[in-house]
Formats: structure tokens, sequence, C-alpha cells
């Protein structure tokens, strides 16, 4: 472990784990992209340079959300054959997890994308979820193989069928909760609002039955009695027990754990961060995309992030 | 008031009620599009007509909402210089309702259609939400102007600064349960997700809550003494106090009270469309988009839906 930071505010560190004095912050900076660009001292680039050149095998960031996935999609090429990275995140609903991606990397996608996303996000849940042949669906406004926007339909038609992959068709926002898919795919503008949707409502309805056990005393106590019941649901449902969103795509490994988590979530960004080495995420994902015929070809155009040579 | 179906089963009705013996169904067709063009005696079919016909003022139907959107799509025109209808729902969020749209009727669009769902929206949340210059925002993946895909950063740019219009800006999905706006404006994909994730994440949270509830038998008792807060909570979110969905953007007002809605529901529903008649939404709504200069043009491209002459 390598730990990039101001060396005096760290201290000492355990046995194992070097320090590389690096004082500078971009965190707060409101244009993460650019003060990536310009600031190759702070402690991100540095961090992100230290893995592109091998010292490491996977970068663990939870100073900016914005700044990590800038330097990271700056800096680690992009896995031979892909498209384009995802930003994956594992959505804790109680005994269902699943993971969602595009998170919001892709605002708009072609269908070659989606296809990709699909076997990138089994490749991650069989390596660092566990699951075995892992159950993929496309999230649509509607389960029928011809519901949805143009990109949407053609790449349903690309994935049905496809060699190696457990597809099991279009799910509606309804599958949030009823686990009939273990990674649901969606553009990163779609996956983003899903997402937040996800949160507000939770938040919203959370409110709501904290003000009802508030609102008088027969209330009150039973909300005291049922307490110790519903903390077992705040901690299934607890961000940092996932360790943060997954870049995936890339030549290395790139986890983001949220700026709010605590030892808990960065301790959880780290084991999700070597356990995507160990069990060779970026390997599986090309063994799947080659079988599926689902690389991509030297002759597409050119994507932004420059890929492996 | 006009009932359409089957007398037999209806039996007597108050006064002021006349019923058209219209015993055939399609509520159960699995293609509603084509029974609509194929069962031009079936009730649904004939009461839109009757609409159509100025014999009704306003079309409430829920035995199929497939059916319902599908003869009323068909049957009744655009409104004069509308680009396309969009399905709108009131989104009972507890304390903060609002309007969503296009919540399914547009899965592609471009960003006139967006610019007018704004307007529309505005103009129904006026009349029948009673809301006075109803604060309206765009659902994107950021709150700031250039967020989004292409579709969603060029309305962004027609809202802006449009007369008449309350623009708030974008929201993200945390909106939901935030009260930030009162009306939310989508693409019909986007914003039909966002509509089932709500449900489904909701659904999810409070399944769990009840599984906690029943785990013990000091939980058990605290879920009792809990019990009547939550009715309200539950009573503040049933669908059925919103009446289901409305059909904007056309020659007559169409609402669709959701298949499983009992009396109340429908009564609703009714009060819904009556009051939309009443309150002007559709001249409002022309009124909107004339004053901002949002009327499609009758050198744009024809749409589906045949315009009103």
């Amino acid at each position: 472990m390598v730990l990039f930071g101001p060396a005096a505010a760290i201290g000492t560190v355990p046995d194992g784990v070097t320090v590389v004095d690096a004082p500078i912050s971009i965190a707060k900076d409101p244009d993460p992209a650019r003060a990536v660009r310009r600031t190759p001292e702070s402690s991100i680039v540095q961090a992100v340079a230290a893995v592109a050149a091998g010292e490491a095998d996977a970068l663990v960031s939870g100073g900016s959300t914005g700044a990590a996935l800038a330097s990271s999609l700056f800096t680690f090429k992009r896995a031979r054959g892909v498209h384009s990275p995802a930003l994956a995140l594992m959505i804790p609903v109680p005994g269902k997890p699943f993971l969602l991606l595009d998170a919001g990397a892709n605002v708009e996608v072609r269908p070659e994308h989606l296809v990709q996303f699909a076997h990138m996000g089994a490749a991650f849940m069989e390596a660092v979820g566990g699951v075995s042949s892992p159950r993929v669906a496309l999230l649509s406004n509607g389960t029928e193989a011809t519901k949805g926007p143009e990109t949407v339909v053609a790449a349903h038609a690309m994935l049905d069928g496809s060699p190696g992959l457990n597809f099991v068709g279009n799910v509606e926002g309804f599958a949030i909760g009823t686990g009939e898919a273990d990674v649901i795919v969606a553009d990163g503008f779609t996956g983003n609002v899903a997402l937040k949707v996800m949160e507000g409502s939770s938040a919203a309805l959370l409110g709501a039955v904290r003000a009802a056990a508030l609102s008088s005393w027969r209330s009150k106590l039973g909300g005291l009695l049922l307490r110790p019941a519903l903390r077992g649901i705040r901690d299934e449902l607890a961000p940092e027990e996932q360790g943060g969103a997954v870049l995936l795509g890339l030549r290395r490994l790139a986890v983001v754990p949220h700026g709010s988590f605590g030892a808990r979530g960065f301790e959880r960004a780290i084991e999700v961060a070597a356990r995507g080495v160990r069990e060779d995420v970026a390997g599986r994902t090309h063994e799947r995309l080659q079988a599926a015929g689902a690389l991509r070809k030297a002759s597409d155009a050119a994507a932004s992030v420059p890929e492996e040579s």
C-alpha cells in the first residue's frame, strides 16, 4: 500500500504502508478536469501516475469523485478493445444487491457501448461479487425487446443470445428491489438519474417515517421499540459496505469511495480494489468480450480515452 | 356524465349519469393499439369517439392504460401548435407533490418537445394543481446548464429566460422528495424509468421495514404502536388521491386512473378531468406556448398524431 497525501497530517502508519508526501489537494476544485491537468503535483495526480507506471495495481481515491474520475480517465489507458469506460456501483437493496452501470461516465452512448457494459458488469460481478453466471439486464421502459429508444432496442438485439452472457432481457425501473437481475445496464444519463431517484425517494420515505414516529407519544414509543430492527436495515443499506463506485474498462482499476465515507468505507474500497486485481476483472472482461465478438475493432472511430497499445 | 360499458353489469345509476351499452372490452388485449383499430364497437373506442364528437369534454378511462392512451392518441387531434402529447403524473411525495412529464408517451424527443412539455406542465399545475407560477425544472445528471445529453442541454438553453415560465434550471434525481420543483420535465424514456425506480425503491424499502417490524416480539409491538402514524403516510402516498395519469397536448383531455383504483381513485380522476376542462388547461397551454414563442410552426415536419385544423 502506497499512501499519497500530506505526510505531516498522516503521521505514523502501520507496517506495509509507504507514505509519499503529497500535500497539495485538488479535492475542493470546482473544475476537477482542469485542476487535474494543471496540478501534476497534487496527491491524486501523483497516485494515478504511480499506478499507471506499475508501482501499484489499482487506485483507491475518495478525495473528490470528480478529480479521481478525471485523472483516471486522462492517465489510465482504455483496456484493449474497449470503447469507453463505465462507472459501476453496487446498489445495496436489502437482500438483493445489484450492480448498476453506467452510473454517469457516458451521457450519450451507442448500442455497442451498452453491449460492452453488460460484459464488463458481468465480469466484475463474477470476480468481485462472487456471483457465478450473473443475470444481466438492460434498463428500459418495458420488458419487451422492442421497448425503449433505438439505442436500447439495438443493444437488446445484440445482447440476446450473446455467447457466455446470462442476458435476462429488459427490466423496468421496478426491478430496483426485486432482485431479478445481478447487473443492470443503462447509458450514463439514465443510470445516473435512476441512482439519484433511488437515493432521493428512499430519503423522502425514511424522512416521512421518522416524522411519523415523532408525531405522538404512542408512535415515539413504537419507534423506540422498533429501532434495533431498523438498525439492521440501515446497516444493510449503508453505502460504505459496498466500498464506492468502480471505474471499469480501463487498463487499471479505480475505486472511488464517497467523500463522506469513514474508515469502514475505505477498508471496503481497498478490499474491492484488491479483489478486482487478484480475481483479474480486466482479464475476465477481455475474455468475455472476445468470446462474444464484442471487442472494439481497430477500424472503429477513435474514442476520447487512448487505448492500451 | 356518460358511462360506456356493459349496461347489464352496471345496473341502476344515479341521476345525471347516462349509460351507453358497450359490452365489448379490449382492456385485456395484449396489443392495445391493434385492438383499438380493429374494435370500433369496444367501450373505450366508443367513449373516445363521443368525446371527439363533442358529446363530452374529457375522457376518463381506467380499463387499460394502453388502450386508453392508444385510442386517445388515434382519435383526439393534437392541440394547435403542439409537437407531441405527453403523459403527466402527479407524484405524491409527502408534503411535496410534483408533476412529472413525460412519463412515457415519447421515448425519443427533440429539444422543442421538452420545451413544450415544460409549458404544458406549468399550465396543468396552475389550472388543476392550483399552484401559481409553478417552478419548472429539467431532469438531468447535474444542476449545471451544460449537464446532460445534447437534447437536454439545448432544451435548457431554450427554457432559460423563456417568457412567462418560472424555470428553475436542471434538477438531479435527488429532487424527488425535496420539493424544489412543482413540475419536472424529462423525455418519456427517462421519465418512465424514474417513475418506476421511485415505485420500486419505495416498495423495497417499505418491504424491508415491514420485515423488520415482524422480526421479534419487541419490534412487533413497536410496529403496532407506530401503525396509526404510518397510516397517515400511506394515505398521503396513495396514488388514488392523484386521480391517475393525464394526457396533455391533445385537443381533448384524457385522464387515465390506474386499473387497480377503487371508487375513490375514479372519483378523483373525474374531478381532475372536470377541473382541467373548467380551468381551461388547453387554453392556458396555448397562451403560454404563444407567449413564449414555442408554438410548433406549420412548416415543421408532420408528427404521428394529426393536428387540430
